[in-house]
């Protein structure tokens, strides 16, 4: 049984569906867009359905764009002899806030997985195979979440690609910046202690 | 300066608007909308727009309503003599919840608050005194928030209502049920012990 009138019920409903809105803040947000000029709720409205209708898979990096091939892809100024892979499109917003990496991207969609039955040929691995053959790339950058899932990952395509005589590198391990030692786990200590650079 | 296309960017900053929602939220939010089937993302911005339209406030007691009046207001089954009136709609949800109140509401839409500057004519106060005096209510629950601003919306609204010859009265103030005495504060106790009852 519902206390809410039928619409107003189902903005609720809708709002409770998406990840980490439980009902208070399904409730708090349907609320709070009942007071909203029309114009802003239409708004929101409008961005919803034309992000799902425009936002599609670059044909080539597998990035999130509205046109094909995306911008990094089609960009005349990064350096396309560098391919940096990643699991998904959020590790290529984090790569290109650092301003400092300016070659391109492969999107894996994911990480071998043999706990969830994810396997080679369900990421896109075969595509950047593809791409290495056909382009003139000479170093891929595997930079795979640094947990056992993407470790494999890249261990498994760094075998494949060694072959092509292409240069392959793994983003480096070690503590974090602006961490502290004392919370560290032996890993990455171990990691970053085997990393060790003369200054 | 933006990393991601645009209508992907224009979604996440139409969430980030909404109310508690912050960018890491409105981006992982704005994803997930992404990869979900086109319809149920037609159903979300329906809802929105549905809500916005239709929900407005009835015209007898100010609940949100896509009827006027609104379903409590016209139910044949509710006591018609007794008036709760509180805050504002979350409210008539909260009370509803209880399952034992059988009468009609009426809804301030604020409570007086002069560090706000809402004065009594900013709020349905006019609205209220309009009904009792064209209907037959034989008993006004005042049930605003127990804080500053809703003792004195209520004790200005009794000192209104009394002239009629109309029962006035407050909900209780005491211990929270499942709360501990050792957290209470010492108004909430001392409002307990006045209003301890013989058992």
């Amino acid at each position: 049984m519902s206390y809410y009138a039928r619409p107003l019920a189902r903005l609720i409903e809708e709002f409770g569906k998406l990840p980490g809105i439980g009902p208070k803040t399904a409730q708090r947000l349907a609320f709070h867009v009942l007071n909203l000029p029309r114009e802003r709720v239409k708004k929101l409205a409008d961005a919803l359905i034309e992000a799902r209708e425009k936002i599609r898979y670059c044909s080539i990096c597998g990035n999130l764009t509205d046109e094909d091939p995306c911008s990094i892809c089609s960009s005349k100024t990064r350096d396309n002899t560098v391919i940096c892979v990643v699991e998904n499109p959020r590790d290529v917003v984090a790569m290109e806030k650092t301003r400092e990496y300016r070659g391109l991207y492969h999107i894996l969609h994911g990480a071998i997985s043999p706990m969830e039955s994810i396997g080679p040929d369900d990421i896109k691995i075969k595509e950047l195979l593809d791409r290495i053959q056909k382009t003139t790339v000479k170093e891929v950058i595997l930079a795979t979440n640094p947990n056992i899932e993407g470790e494999a990952t890249a261990m498994y395509i760094a075998r494949l690609i060694k072959p092509f005589g292409i240069r392959v590198t793994r983003i480096a391990h070690g503590v974090p910046v602006g961490g502290d030692l004392e919370y560290a786990d032996e890993v990455t200590l171990t990691k970053a202690l085997e990393g060790r650079k003369e200054i």
